[in-house]
């Protein structure tokens, strides 16, 4: 029998904690939930009786040695700050782990360690990073083993609704992943290669250089810029490309509307608003306009940021009721805070909703002299508003990553990302097994059709 | 004899050093001129033989102890972050100490020690704050003295060029101080009070949002708001305000100009830039702005910020080389630093330029039922481009601190800053005698006229 410790519990755990419990009995696994509240571990647990469930603290030293000294594997859904302290004593204990967050400089130092006991930490194996980086290399891969010279790599990921799901939500969205991170999202910088420039984008400009992408039987997106894509030359092994770009999708129309909240200051996190106990949303949006008391806020702010009063940037706004005197009901707040408030009153999930995962790659490569282009997507839909596809996107690849290094098949020592054509195959060919499958097709480059 | 111990001959210290040995034999001080870079501390005092040049370290405790417990007072011009080891040795010892920089908490923890010490700590005794600070209060004490109600504070400050000076400089600003602080300037949070509204303006606002300021006698300028206006209502005792604004002053169309450099994102500093070595002023640029090899940079900068190919920005930015294909000159750096190293290829003073300093106050407030308003400025230019105006504003004020304490004239136990009448009224008044001096005038607010 092999023993599994998962640590935390949280929303992201649902679908992990499920394939695990499924997959116990025939893999003769005993599974352990480290959870801080136990209650939320019980609900988590409920069909799953034979699940261990322990009320678990991180900072608790002696529970920590323990616990992962009699464990095989252990599964961190911890918050990514709290990752180093089961990495450290998986290193001592030469004990196996995985996450799906990013790997960060403290836990790579950790590899050699890693390597003499002869255990395996792998990290980044959720939705974006992970399923990213195990489908992105698996082209890479196969491109490069044929002998053709990669010219341009772009990829994009998008945690969506649903078309057919969306009512009148005009924005499309709602929040399927931690908001804090979608109203943060593209503070700091953003670099990237564009045909062997380098280019820089500031967050005050970010949402207004969209792309647009295609993708066949699912229609347009648009997507921005993610973070620092030059990140990927060394990951991906592509110095010397010409294009290299990573970004996020949004349904068409999204990107502009945001945009005036990051015009108006409304997503700044590094201040709280005055007496926030008492304001109504229009009051918070006409904080960040001139004083005119006899022109209305919708007047200020469309002429503010030169939009139509009747524009589609507009209507959004209403409909997310920002002009309403409906009181905000926090206590205190810093504008991101609040913003994050009143939009999850319109963008949490109901009875109703699927969301929706979108991934996509492309490939510019030169075979044999002649300029190619592939095109590779997944796109899956979840079943319920707990069973997201956001849910099952993060959670099965680090589920599936933990079977497959308890059963040998994976077996890397080390620290390391799903780049490896060992670690990414046997979870790619899982995936694919429940239909998480990525759809390729050839472009045409001389008259952009797709060719297969 | 009274001993001055002058820590960091920088150039700020010039006027203040100038100041100290003028008055050193009249008031029988002895000062010593403590510096890390001893070659620059013997240029300073070239034409003062009697004074003490000594090298020194701040990280040096024996020194430090060593120096301050044989003086009776400390001038600390060391960058900001050192002030608080004087800071600490002079509480410990009961020493007097004067600055011109922001009183920052933990120094202000010490108040109980210099008091019970009956030793003196005098914070932000330059111009801004420093001045600002004294002439303000001398309006608003005497105001509130009278039984008047403060309904709207204005403040607004610039170190700029005398116009007659400035040739073909459209921008009409050089740099007369730290350049950094200028490239950086607005980054963070901006707040003030209009109207009893709580407003907040982001940076990426900040220099499209200007106000239009008359000076009598010395034309029109243009003020964006700086940092959080709201820290004065406690400093200058104004809660209940309805208006509460602190500017920066500049003259008209620099602040559009300026706003270009923030929507391109080249004043951040938050990380590196690739290949700076080989890049030129005009590969700067366009590091910013989309990939299209068919168009020029300018054009490409002018659509994305939608103004005019010959418009007043477009002519500024050419100005400053800024397309040409001049080498950067640096090996590496933030937009920031870049930015900073190809202003100042235009932007240094030379034998010609002579800077100014100008600052304005608008004080409103109900006169028996009545509302009123006073404007006060201040007007100073610089002699040459080492005795500038900013020099003098922020040295002098530090200096006849330093004078006054010594005689007990200011004596105050405690950490301060000069909003209290002791310390203020002595400075003001040694600042009018050498021309230092505020004009008031009484606005009428019916027809906007100028009544005194």
């Amino acid at each position: 029998m092999q023993k599994i410790l998962v640590l935390g519990a949280g929303r992201s755990a649902t679908s992990l904690i499920a394939y695990l419990h499924q997959n116990a009995a025939a893999d003769n696994w005993q599974i352990t939930i480290a959870e801080k509240d136990i209650e939320l571990a019980r609900e988590k647990t409920s069909r799953f009786e034979e699940a261990r469930l322990i009320s678990f603290d991180i900072e608790n030293e002696d529970q920590v040695h323990q616990e992962i000294s009699e464990a095989d594997l252990v599964v961190s859904m911890l918050p990514a700050r709290f990752h180093i302290v089961p990495a450290r004593k998986c290193a001592e204990l030469g004990k196996n782990m995985v996450t799906a967050s990013y790997l960060t400089n403290d836990i790579k130092e950790l590899s050699s360690e890693f390597e003499a006991k002869g255990a395996q930490c792998i990290m980044e194996l959720g939705l974006d990073p992970g399923i990213d980086h195990m489908s992105a290399m698996k082209v890479l891969d196969r491109l490069r083993k044929e002998g053709n010279e990669l010219t341009a790599f772009e990829t994009f990921t998008g945690g969506l609704l649903r078309e057919d799901k969306e009512n009148d939500n005009p924005w499309k969205y709602k929040f399927t992943w931690n908001p804090r991170n979608v109203v943060l999202a593209g503070q700091g910088y953003v670099k990237f290669i564009q045909e062997g420039r380098y280019k820089y984008i500031p967050y005050n400009r970010l949402f207004q250089r969209t792309e647009v992408i295609h993708i066949p039987g699912h229609g347009y997106f648009e997507g921005y810029a993610n973070r620092d894509s030059l990140n990927y030359l060394d990951l991906y092994n592509l110095r010397g490309i010409n294009t290299l770009y990573r970004g996020t999708l949004r349904r068409p129309g999204y990107c502009k509307a945001w945009d005036v909240f990051i015009q108006l200051g409304a997503t700044e996190d590094t201040y709280e608003l005055e007496n926030v106990n008492e304001m109504t949303h229009r009051q918070f949006i006409n904080s960040f306009l001139q004083y005119n008391p006899g022109d209305s806020v919708e007047l200020k702010l469309a002429h503010y940021l030169n939009i139509g009063m009747e524009s589609a940037e507009m209507y959004k706004l209403k409909w997310l009721d920002l002009f309403s005197d409906e009181l905000i009901g926090l206590e205190k707040g810093t504008p991101a805070q609040i913003l994050e408030h009143i939009l999850k009153k319109k963008w949490t999930l109901n009875e109703e909703d699927r969301d929706l995962i979108v991934m996509w790659h492309k490939f510019d490569y030169i075979e044999k002299g002649q300029p190619k282009q592939i095109q590779s997507s997944m796109v899956v839909e979840g079943e319920d508003q707990t069973n997201t596809a956001m849910s099952k996107t993060v959670g099965l690849p680090l589920a599936m990553a933990a079977k497959h290094v308890l059963s040998g098949r994976i077996n890397k020592p080390g620290v390391h990302i799903p780049t490896h054509k060992e670690i990414y195959e046997p979870i790619l060919e899982e995936l694919n097994e429940i239909g998480f499958e990525f759809r390729e097709i050839e472009v045409d480059l001389d008259d952009q059709s797709i060719k297969a």
